[in-house]
């Protein structure tokens, strides 16, 4: 399925979204029954399976091919002093990540996933969105059609990881826009900004906010606001609903692209689970915002879709035992 | 390191713990510093990295052989009518995990675990510990020593896992003689008890605590209360300390078996984390008793080891990413 070539055709995918195998649930279902395990004994963990089991339409499946495909971008409301870091860092981390040197290509390797990297436009920064929209129309679609086209179509899960040095700003304020609140509400410290720094940005955060008050179009606040890196995010994952590739959705960044899907049409994220609950301040209203419970809840801050790389090793547990395990029958176990 | 011969034997190893490593701690804090990534930013992967280290005694140390060690053991107070399941399944549960069929088996593969089984005199079911001991000070002994026994020496972490029809009753026996609080505390529905059920199985773990009330030997209350595979749990944890193999503990009964070795002895468990927070009534108490955080939390509750070996994958992760990552130096990464 090839990627739209214009905002109107990504608005049309939003209205046209494939939905779940039920008969493939029932079947996954009635296997769990009969799994060797007191019933509901494995938790989660047999949701995990059932949910999973629908969007791959299989009763009995295993993860054989994850994809964690990171995505770099710069910003433009760097200048004004949001981060602890600077701007190159964003791709020096680039060149990290292809040579397999960051948490999340360990992450990745320890469960059996595949790393690509698309770093967008990094020497263009977005326009700060403080000013003005961040990105035009075109180059919004071009962030998010770079988003699609990365998702490997044989993919049977899929992990949307980013780094940009100023992304959490960028992701409070499109959160700001789209749930309300105060800017404080959405502002975290990021890679570490000190306390001026913060201040600095939970100001930044306000005023891009101020600036696009009253804007209902998630699409239209993504342009305002977003990154490339955000764009290409939920890009992908309205890819990967498209190809029924169930997704384990990151820490803030990538929660923030998720919510301008689910603004944007109710049920976007149903193939997506939250991979983790990050330290990142705003991170637990984000996911309270999209309704999903964390898999995961180890403080970590660092995105690179590093926590949902680390929930791979949950979810591929989760059928290793629907899928693996004998039934009553099989095993001449005694049943509850 | 063979195992002791007597109580006495085991009274005096848990008198004289080793410790962890501090150079080999300071180490790999001084590695962790230098890491492509900002302070602090992997959260509990972090702490779980330099704990790993230290009992490891190897700043920049890998996972490499994982250890499931499952007991079975059957309960005289099963007679009671406490459990959901008849005593039978102990041993067709046995030969289910020898099999390879049971969860904790499926969750072991998957983050490369070897399963061991020992099935503790299932034909000689402790006695009913409502009315006497549950074992003589022999048959403890007995099973203290094929706990130690099964730990790989060879090991580099250690999961204790258990199957025996009626042992969160045993469990919540101990950790009432051993906490105090009420019967309705600490005892939950175990495999899927019904409310009647509950109610005997209440009974009867209050009646077993009040016929020791006053016991403050913490293996006497093992002796009193426990199953085998509760006491083999126990040895197989400390034997594990004497051979610096870290520890996850597992859900409700591996923690009453771990709380018999923190009473005994002030930091016993310095060598183990919490896997999880188990679904069964009582185990929150029980962990904040132990002063560990679980990893995990998924609502799981079948015991067998599983929710340890789910949480081998975080700390498979955690060392992956310590021991895997570039520092800011070998990637051209400009530090914070």
């Amino acid at each position: 399925m090839t990627a739209p070539n214009d905002l109107a055709g990504f608005r049309a995918r939003l209205t046209d979204l494939p939905g779940p195998d039920d008969a493939a649930i029932a079947a996954a279902r009635a296997r769990d029954a009969q799994l060797t395990k007191p019933s509901g004994a494995l938790g989660r963990l047999e949701e995990l399976a059932l949910w999973y089991a629908g969007w791959r339409g299989d009763a009995r499946p295993r993860i054989a091919r994850p994809q964690v495909a990171v995505f770099a971008g710069n910003h433009g409301v760097v200048a004004r002093g949001v981060s602890a870091f600077p701007a190159a860092v964003t791709a020096q981390m680039v060149g990290n990540f292809e040579a397999s040197g960051a948490a999340v290509n360990q992450l990745a390797a320890c469960f059996g996933a595949r790393v690509t990297v698309r770093a967008l436009d990094l020497d263009r920064p977005t326009a700060d969105f403080v000013e003005g929209p961040a990105m035009s129309e075109e180059e919004l679609v071009a962030a998010l059609v770079t988003g699609w086209e990365a998702v490997d179509p044989e993919a049977d899960l899929f992990v949307a990881g980013e780094m940009g040095i100023g992304n959490t700003c960028s992701a409070a304020a499109i959160a700001l826009a789209l749930e309300g609140g105060e800017a404080a509400d959405w502002t975290g410290r990021g890679t570490g900004v000190d306390a001026a720094g913060l201040a600095r940005k939970t100001e930044a955060v306000a005023q891009g906010a101020a600036r696009i008050a009253g804007e209902a179009d998630p699409l239209e606040v993504l342009r305002q606001l977003g990154g490339r890196e955000v764009a290409a995010m939920a890009g992908a994952i309205l890819a990967a609903r498209q190809h029924r590739i169930p997704v384990i959705l990151d820490g803030f960044i990538c929660s923030a692209a998720a919510l301008v899907l689910h603004r944007a049409a109710p049920g976007a994220l149903d193939h997506a689970v939250a991979g983790h609950l990050s330290a990142e301040g705003g991170h637990r209203r984000l996911l309270d915002a999209l309704g999903k419970a964390p898999l995961l809840s180890l403080g970590l801050r660092l995105g690179e879709g590093s926590g949902a790389a680390l929930a791979i090793g949950v979810l591929k547990g989760a059928l290793a035992c629907h899928s693996g395990m004998a039934t009553f029958e099989e095993a001449g176990v005694s049943g509850g």
